[in-house]
């Protein structure tokens, strides 16, 4: 699902930097700050990117749902964004956060559950 | 552009499980062993997730270049995989590497060197 034409004010010079996919989204990597912990990863739109830096409560763009989700906001388990980082081709964001609970869905600390066999 | 449809040897078991982008791939969070440094995104089809785990070599498929690309074949800056995870919705996997080198090809460690500004 695209992601509305919607006005945003995230800053020209940041939003000049990003590479996005068709959808108009950029990947958004979750790492825990502390652990280190890879959390999940999400997708952000301009938008999205423009709310994170700015309230500094991690939103994301729902691909499923097609709307902006700011992360928590009915589970409670927020995350508290201390960084952002683009990457070196501007498609991928990195998102170190204070996360509150678990970040997965399913009730588990981290999404990347399912170790896959190496032979 | 669109990965080949290649044949390829991946187990159906962890094929079944991937839920690939229109293009078919699946976003590839490469982490360092040790320190837990988020090094780099790249992305992976069928094939190259394949390789990584039959090979211990991680292997990408190259949007921009349109072919697999085994990480440090030219540059000798090679990932030798301890580990790969995939997430609870299958469209990602975290891959745990010892990185030998430069993960970015700029030269830096990371890929994610651009510190956006919050406020």
């Amino acid at each position: 699902m695209p992601v509305p034409e919607v006005e945003t004010s995230l800053d020209p010079a940041i939003a000049d930097r990003l590479k996005r996919t068709a959808d108009g989204l950029v990947a958004a990597i979750v790492q825990e700050h502390g652990t280190g912990d890879v959390l999940m990863l999400a997708w952000m739109d301009d938008e999205a990117l423009h709310r994170t830096l700015t309230t500094g409560r991690a939103t994301y763009w729902s691909r499923s749902r097609g709307e902006y989700w700011v992360k928590g906001a009915t589970s409670g388990h927020v995350q508290h964004v201390k960084k952002v980082s683009l990457d070196c081709d501007g498609d991928a964001l990195l998102v170190t956060v204070e996360q509150i609970g678990a970040a997965c869905h399913t009730g588990t600390h981290t999404c990347f559950t399912d170790d896959l066999e190496m032979r």
